[in-house]
């Protein structure tokens, strides 16, 4: 059997999970909270159930979830979606991402890709015939170099996937980024993926730059959005996309063949819980806090804290501590320090490596206390 | 914008349950129960929940419901799986399915499906840039005429996707067509998709014959099932593949970076319920009985009736009644008559028109005597 993706490795997301519960560590690596969802939402579910929504929901998803979405969608970025014809409800990020790739990349099409990048990204383009045109980001601040990916675009590009807030790097796109995009982008068939899972956690008050505010960026974008992080229950795989009509027809048209339809009664308990524009405005204030918290502790170590602008994830440098790969240095302090994390070079496709490690703050205050005591015997 | 699947239609699922909405219609079209799943089953979902089970499961799915189902498999067909390396979790039978092609098609593959099918198998090989061979089966026995297959084969088929029992025509497999189909397999690289989410609605007294029985096509198949069907929940979207480790891996480098993982609560539910065998070994009989009691009242119609030896469908000619098309007949007797059916001849890719509708039996009983006595009318 020849193989789609040879060189494809498990994701760095299960190995360290894996690792971390094999040896008892606290869990900072892969992206989820260790503390409980809002009994509201959990009961909704329950009630969704018992009122016998356990049938298929429509192909495009529901539609009282996506008139919802709708409605947030124009409150925070002013842009127009149609719930019948642009929104479709996904069974998360990652399959949003998925299809709408599918959707429109053909054979030697390329796609510019900015890394570290989350890993779905480059297998997908692959696994279409796609080729992935990746540029590198430096730390610590990540900046992308317009200038080069001005000379990465061939009259073969045919989209660019940006990410913000970034995973892993925590940074968010600015004004000067959305200039420099939309001359790029202007006069040419490129299409934008935007994975902005993280919109609502932007801290500082800085403000989350969706392609959804800049009418010429968004009429040929795909942004891609996760319940998951907005109700603190990644489990539940339920995620959304949002492009235009003409877009989202040949989304859809892969969507109904990949997954069908999307679990019922979680759409049905979102929809009902979305009303609450509460559950939204106050994400960016609950992980701040929780930012603050943790850097405050990591002062403690040894480490270097890069900077934290949004997202869930915290990146610091380990070179006062140690010399090694940041795969073995992740590993090794699982093991020996019982904290797990994921070394950065694994979002890099030539293994980059900078010596840095991604911890996740998405954890009860507790959680991160224990992480902080033991980090600072490093 | 240059569509990767041009000719691609909503599917006539959505397309008819729009309709029966549109006009209050009995659905009979799409395929779902319209009677409530056990409580049992909602309540171990509610205390998943409760219980905190609401993030990331393992990519593969949750390990104590791989056990189940290999349980399971052992138990009705005699086949070990390793429930580390041969079973994957999937975001119900569609995904499976659309993940097992993407996963060994190659574009110029050759992949033989047998028509009437149902509608994501072909979009799917095609996106992979694969070849659909169709061989077209006919009513009343929808026979696999085995000879035709053989001259189908060439050195560049990679797959053969069967379904049994089958969707639309409610016909299984036999020990006769599982020996030709051996026979053309053996020493050939032709990898087995086979799609078995109706394996537990088998009737009088027959067996589903999985391939998980027959060591010799076990070993080059994947296997897919569904619990939508099995726990009479079809908006959960949660099913499963088996195949041998080999296979198993090349799907799960799609599938992780597709939906990378399924429903956290909703697998946990699973896992104990499925504890129950009586779960399973119950429904045969319960749709049996809903199979007589339909074909009984549809005896008043003028409709004639086609055999049904499994699944949930029970598939009828209308020669006696009307002289048009499937899919204007369909319409017209959901606007009509109130009750919706799905055309057989959607699931012809050349639109082969037997003047055959399929109704979907998993109904409370007075639904199909309500749905009976409207169309005794015609
Ligand atoms: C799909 S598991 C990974 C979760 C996540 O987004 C992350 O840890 O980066
Ligand atoms: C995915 S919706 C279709 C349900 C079904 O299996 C059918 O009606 O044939």
């Amino acid at each position: 059997i020849i193989s789609k993706l040879p060189q494809t490795p498990t994701t760095i997301f299960s190995v360290m999970s894996a690792l971390a519960n094999e040896v008892g560590a606290i869990n900072l690596s892969q992206g989820f909270p260790d503390y409980e969802c809002s009994p509201v939402l959990t009961d909704l579910v329950n009630k969704a159930m018992q009122d016998g929504h356990n049938q298929y929901a429509p192909m495009p998803g529901l539609l009282s979830l996506r008139e919802q979405i709708s409605q947030k969608t124009e409150k925070l970025y002013g842009a127009t979606y149609n719930p019948d014809s642009e929104i479709t409800i996904t069974a998360g990020g990652t399959q949003a991402i998925f299809t709408a790739i599918s959707a429109v990349i053909h054979p030697n099409d390329e796609v510019i890709i900015f890394e570290p990048a989350y890993d779905c990204y480059a297998p997908t383009i692959k696994l279409m015939g796609g080729i992935v045109k990746s540029l590198e980001l430096h730390p610590p601040d990540y900046k992308i170099q317009w200038d080069m990916v001005k000379k990465l675009i061939s009259n073969r590009t045919r989209m660019i996937i940006l990410n913000s807030p970034h995973n892993p790097t925590a940074t968010i796109l600015d004004a000067e980024d959305i200039k420099q995009l939309n001359d790029i982008v202007t006069n040419r068939d490129i299409i934008i993926l935007s994975d902005e899972v993280y919109e609502h956690l932007v801290f500082d008050g800085q403000q989350h730059l969706s392609m959804a505010r800049y009418p010429e960026l968004q009429q040929r974008s795909f942004i891609v959005a996760s319940f998951g992080k907005l109700f603190h229950t990644t489990g539940w795989k339920i995620g959304y996309c949002m492009a235009p009509a003409y877009l989202m027809q040949e989304f859809r048209k892969i969507h109904q063949f990949n997954v069908f339809s999307v679990n019922t009664p979680m759409q049905v308990a979102a929809a009902e819980y979305l009303k609450d524009e509460n559950i939204y405005l106050s994400l960016p204030d609950f992980f701040q806090q929780k930012r603050d918290h943790f850097r405050e502790g990591l002062k403690q170590t040894r480490f270097e804290l890069l900077p934290c602008s949004g997202s869930y994830f915290q990146s610091v440098r380990y070179q006062n501590i140690a010399d090694e790969k940041d795969s073995d240095f992740a590993m090794r302090i699982t093991r020996e320090t019982g904290v797990a994390a994921i070394p950065v070079s694994a979002f890099y496709s030539r293994g980059t490596d900078h010596q840095i490690l991604r911890f996740c703050f998405a954890k009860k205050q507790e959680t991160l206390d224990k992480a902080v005591d033991r980090l600072v015997k490093l």
